[in-house]
């Protein structure tokens, strides 16, 4: 066991560290790293219960950086624990390096990419949770900036530890008075921080943060009172350099070699210990193994259905088959559906409230322990996460989202409700899922395919009861699209997608009393998109194509559509252009312009021209 | 002056219409309106001064109703006032009619959209600093759910609240224990909320929120102890009405007509009152009007320069014209050189610390009493906001923001920091301008563009220093662009915006001398986008475009230029097509593929097929 002398010269070997790597680098955030190293001492070297042999050992202690900046404080840890080689760390930031400016989980000791402040929270309250579901005697360890605890999340995070009651879950606050380019808030009055954790549920300690001996004691009472605790740890910035220490314009500037020279001489030369044989092996434990499949079966839909009504039966269907599904919901699961999972299953769900950052943060926690959590609420609310759901894909995070109530289909609830920049928001996501049914069939069949794949996705789902178009078993798979309508001589494809695609249809009925013939495709599958299907069917009607979608007119299906045909087709693009209100559902479509009339009428014209 | 009976009645006039009006539409939220009454009879005709012939009258009291869905409330406010007709209140969420499910500008006397929940004490912040520098008498109150107080935005506002010690603003939270699918996480323990607004440096005070005397008492001690204050109201949702009181599971139902005739024969008859008698004119005040300028003389620039330091520079410069203009701040001001203006002038200037969606929320409110706010932040941290700029959207509200280090030229910090979404997000919104300038002139004249402009505006900034491409007093007009490269028989015509028109520069000269020669494009108007000048040049070679961008590919330039051109040209698209790592900017442009190279490239391939 590390005696407190062996634990200050760590965080000394951690301080020198992260100094010459952020000089060799010519970037980073030293004076962060020096505030917190004796906080990583102690964690690493002192309390935390971890395997160094492999980062996915259930047994292991989890630990988040959540002020992602002090990355290399983290690299110099895993390097002092043996994970990787101390030689290693002067590749800090460079092209060829998984030793990133913040943490992404290339690095295969990172869980959760870090470094937009007050995330890291959330993702430890889900690995708590998981923690606490598989039965592991593991505990959290999360490592927070003071600046950062000004982001609201962080309060939804501890508003959610402390109702769950996780005393798993240890938050160190490194409170080091100065942020990028002023004074925090609080600065160092450690007891205001403190009375808001004691008023969120939590227990909370202040400290001397450079004290190994408080930290580790700190440390070792967590939990003991039954709350999550908050470690508010008084530190300076810069710590142990006389010419940085606790000296305002120093965040984020590496020192110059003669600086550095300065400081080394100061802090004194690299202390001999072996950190390694410090590190304490986790209690015994193994995870339980169950079964666990994709295939549930499908409902017969005959009557119309909405598609998030068929979400909410398809996610209870797949729970049935698979227990590492989870759910989470931000308190409007009668609305998603999302509610039969959570009567059937309460143990597997989750009710973030009303606090969408958290809740996905708190998914992205859940999958770092295997899991798969589906996380639903409207999709205009997710726009509230949308910082989060860009870290889930830096995370590589195995989330499924969805966002119901899209468009303006949704009627008199008006446009803060109405889902209409949701396809912008994940469409640019590399990699991201974005699965859009038209019916109950096809919105069963983009559970199941979002369930079996692994990362991030995301399914787009409707208000209104839509009629049946497919029959049960029909597959959906990522990346396809169904041609719905097709006839000789067709002179026009619409490419449309959830309600449109029954607008076009109309417009298609419509249309063939009058002997025009148009195509009809129902590109379920935004991203992503089905471009060959798609660009051989416009090809067949002499290159014409509408467009229409319950959406803005950036970054959604018309985007997409106009990108895979580019230099190919005349395009009309249906989709909403200004603010829309209140009204009917019917008369939206109508009003602005997505409706079977507008799509029988931007074919006409293309026809005719 | 109202008597206590008087506003018993109003509080029940006001129950009455929102059922009525609630039902006649067959959508809405009663049981929210009802648990609110007597709060809404005590500020509009109990405490709060306003002058009812003029929604803009700065002397007047502000009120934001936070909790969006209890809109109908807010209309029989204002129609109990004499602002609207009492008839038109069965016009509720009619297509025709401006009293939409949740409050929008449309309807005048509403200065922030609200529905997205938890966004209106922000707003109401900004207001009460707006009244501040005003030097008006008026205060500010916000009416919230406890629902919403899950959310992490009520936290960050609470906090800026406090530390601007604006005791001229006041909270009701109206704690009505029920959410929408499950009762609230503290339900009615008042005193657990009581202590979250006391550590986040509030006075807060816990009443009956049907007792009118209380409230009336409350109302009238709030700010005296110089702080914000917090009324917790205990309150019953559907109070009035038995069988839906306190009951779950009617969140969000209208009454059916024979409950409805139940419901109205419980509370009895409209009482006889007139409230219009009992409305406080406010106190005599006007705000003292001042020269105001979008002219500042603009920076000889020759040395290469970052766009985000020539915003920095413009933005100073603007505000010695402008006393209007105001800046808000993320924390990272000397990143995004809105340090200038802080240092020039504070009382002026607002740091929000790390916490981006307050940030935006104060800026609203700033904006609804004639503020020009100068929102700043990385673009990547504008993504936390997104929700918020949605709902500023509907607001029509005048913020411009700005968001820093675009894209991955931002080199080593890593994927984290860098803005690859940002145009996918700000383009969706009707009616937002975006520009992205390539260098200092025309970053200069973007801020003078955004300022003349009434409306959302966002301004892309870049990290490294450029050069200067333009002549000092180039004109930048929104909707504009620039063919910085024409030749006679050029092959092609690549389009690019910010980082990626240099490289576009410098493919155009290596091709040259090989004998290839390209048309360039500085798009710095992405919304709206100049479709005409762009299709021309396109035509003019033969139909070949390249469109570079330093963003990924969804959402952003690249699709666009895809709809602009769509039928009419073939176009490759050069963007971030995966999740990038840390690296120098030369480097990672080089690596993900929009450097002068793939330009070229790509060039060279059209101009060979």
């Amino acid at each position: 066991m590390a005696r407190i002398d062996d634990l200050r010269k760590i965080a000394d070997r951690l301080r020198i560290h992260s100094l010459r790597m952020t000089t060799a680098s010519g970037s980073g955030h030293p004076t962060t790293c020096l505030s917190a190293a004796e906080l990583a001492a102690c964690l690493f070297f002192g309390e935390m219960r971890w395997n160094t042999k492999d980062p996915r050992d259930p047994a292991s202690d989890e630990f988040v950086l959540s002020k992602g900046h002090a990355a290399p404080l983290l690299w110099a840890a895993y390097a002092e624990a043996g994970v990787i080689p101390i030689g290693s760390l002067l590749e800090l930031r460079k092209i060829s390096s998984d030793l990133e400016g913040h943490p992404t989980p290339r690095m295969n000791w990172v869980k959760a990419a870090t470094g937009s402040l007050g995330q890291g929270l959330s993702v430890g309250v889900g690995m708590a949770l998981a923690q606490r579901l598989d039965k592991s005697p593991a505990r959290t360890f999360v490592l927070l900036g003071d600046g950062e605890c000004a982001e609201g999340q962080v309060w939804e995070a501890a508003n959610s530890a402390s109702y769950w009651k996780l005393h798993n879950l240890c938050a160190v606050i490194d409170v080091n008075r100065l942020g990028q380019s002023d004074p925090t808030m609080h600065q160092h009055d450690l007891a205001a921080l403190a009375r808001k954790f004691r008023a969120f549920g939590w227990d909370a300690v202040v400290i001397d943060g450079h004290k190994v001996e408080k930290i580790l004691g700190a440390l070792k009472d967590a939990g003991k009172g039954g709350k999550p605790t908050a470690i508010l740890a008084k530190t300076l910035k810069g710590k142990g350099v006389s010419f940085i220490e606790d000296k305002n314009g120093w965040h984020g500037k590496p020192l110059k070699a003669d600086e550095l020279a300065r400081a080394l001489e100061e802090i004194g030369c690299l202390p001999d210990v072996d950190a390694r044989k410090f590190v304490h092996k986790p209690k015994p434990f193994r995870k339980k193994k169950s079964a666990a499949s994709f295939d549930f079966p499908r409902t017969a839909y005959k009557d119309k259905t909405a598609t998030r009504l068929a979400y909410g039966n398809a996610l209870l269907s797949l729970g049935q088959v698979n227990p590492s599904v989870v759910a989470v919901d931000g308190d409007v699961k009668n609305s998603t559906y999302a509610d039969k999972f959570f009567e059937t299953f309460p143990a597997r769900s989750f009710q973030a409230f009303i606090a969408e950052q958290n809740m996905v943060g708190v998914g992205m926690g859940l999958a770092t322990k295997g899991y798969i959590p589906f996380i639903a609420t409207f999709a205009a609310f997710l726009t509230r996460a949308h910082d989060q759901i860009r870290m889930a894909g830096y995370s590589f995070s195995n989330i499924k989202l969805c966002g119901s109530h899209v468009g303006v289909s949704i009627g008199e609830d008006g446009p803060s409700q109405m889902g209409l920049e949701d396809l912008a928001m994940f469409r640019p996501i590399p990699g991201c899922v974005v699965l859009y049914p038209s019916d109950a069939v096809s919105s069963e069949a983009c559970v199941a395919a979002v369930a079996a794949h692994q990362g991030l996705a995301y399914i787009r789902t409707s208000r209104p009861a839509t009629p049946v178009l497919y029959a049960p078993g029909e597959t959906f798979p990522i990346g396809g699209s169904k041609v719905l309508r097709k006839g000789e001589g067709d002179a026009v494809t619409v490419i449309a997608a959830g309600i449109t695609v029954h607008e076009a249809l109309k417009a298609c009925d419509g249309l063939k009393t009058g002997g025009l013939g148009i195509r009809v495709i129902d590109a379920y599958s935004v991203e992503p998109l089905d471009k060959e299907t798609i660009a051989r069917e416009v090809a067949e009607t002499g290159g014409r194509a509408v467009v229409v979608e319950d959406h803005y007119a950036g970054g959604g299906l018309g985007d997409a559509v106009a990108q895979a045909l580019a230099g190919r087709a005349a395009l009309k693009h249906l989709c909403i252009r200004e603010l829309p209100r209140s009204g009917k559902p019917d008369e939206l479509l109508e009003r602005y312009g997505i409706s079977a009339s507008h799509i029988a009428q931007a074919a006409r014209e293309l026809a005719g021209g």
